[in-house]
């Protein structure tokens, strides 16, 4: 069973969507299986992360912005794709160190998520932007 | 077919768990398919790594307390989730740069790991911790 | 089903196979799915990445050679693992820092790629090497 999530993003920062793929998961009848999700762009991650304290993602936000400034800091000018704005090339090199993929076991009809963990998109861009991430449940 | 596996950590390092996977694999009598893991905590990671020289274990804990030293350290003074203690931020920083789930093909009811890959529990916590890894094997 | 795809590299490098990949799940006839990769080895990863402008590959090259330099690096010396040259280490922690396994759902016979995203091996050695990558499609 497949479906597509939508994620609107207002700027770089984590948007828990849990709940969306819960409610699907658990609509689908399914009591066992494996949940994959696949996230169909370059400059946004996905993440499971601590769903507790919102510092948690504020702070992991603040670390990739350090240890990947814009393409405006100088320290980044030996980057070259950059005409896509000082936000993009970091984009890049952010989702390729973060989940393009992420899959997680179903029982009972429920992700077997731990008690503190969520299901987030990570966008690294300013803009904002309409994020698609494929789903497929499989038995 | 699913389990779970616990692995307990003395510290923060890599703990290899291969033996473990494999046999619950091979008792499965299942001969083609695919495994997949899931770590259930924010705060450890998972890693196929090389199980021939421990030097390589040491030396990626190494780089990784470097790039994500504790929060004590003065270049971390931006965090601002620090009251769980100078790891604990780190962590989640560590969990989301390394894998939350991993996939790993089956064939003649065998993990089709090369020859030197090995799979790790990489805890990033100083304290003592039981970790749950969810595991799903499908057709 | 299963196969087994082989890349082989000149040297530290993004080396796209997304059409040898494309090829073979369209000759599987099989129109709703799970493709998952495996790469078996630990000196190199897997990437989904932008697939339009070769700057974006020379640039993620570029910042991971700068986060992790090769041994020769006075940066490095605190690492132990160089008997197998200057560039064999940096290599294991790239690939502890990106995937070594990817799931992308299939509909209608088709990878669910977004329009700019292709399958990438991405060669942490500079030594030319024969990559396995291990490929499992399920239903």
């Amino acid at each position: 069973m497949q479906t597509e999530f939508q994620i609107s993003t207002r700027g770089a920062g984590l948007y828990e969507f849990t709940q969306h793929v819960a409610q699907w998961v658990g609509a689908s009848g399914q009591r066992s299986g494996l949940l994959t999700l696949f996230v169909r762009h370059t400059s946004c991650s996905l993440l499971v992360q601590e769903n507790a304290d919102p510092e948690v993602q504020s702070d992991l936000q603040a670390f990739f912005h350090r240890l990947v400034p814009p393409t405006t800091d100088p320290a980044m000018s030996y980057l070259t794709h950059t005409y896509e704005g000082p936000d993009d090339m970091p984009a890049h090199i952010k989702a390729a160190m973060m989940p393009v993929s992420l899959s997680i076991p179903v029982t009972e009809g429920r992700l077997m998520l731990g008690t503190w963990q969520g299901i987030y998109m990570f966008e690294h861009r300013n803009a904002p932007h309409t994020r698609r991430v494929a789903a497929h449940l499989s038995a």
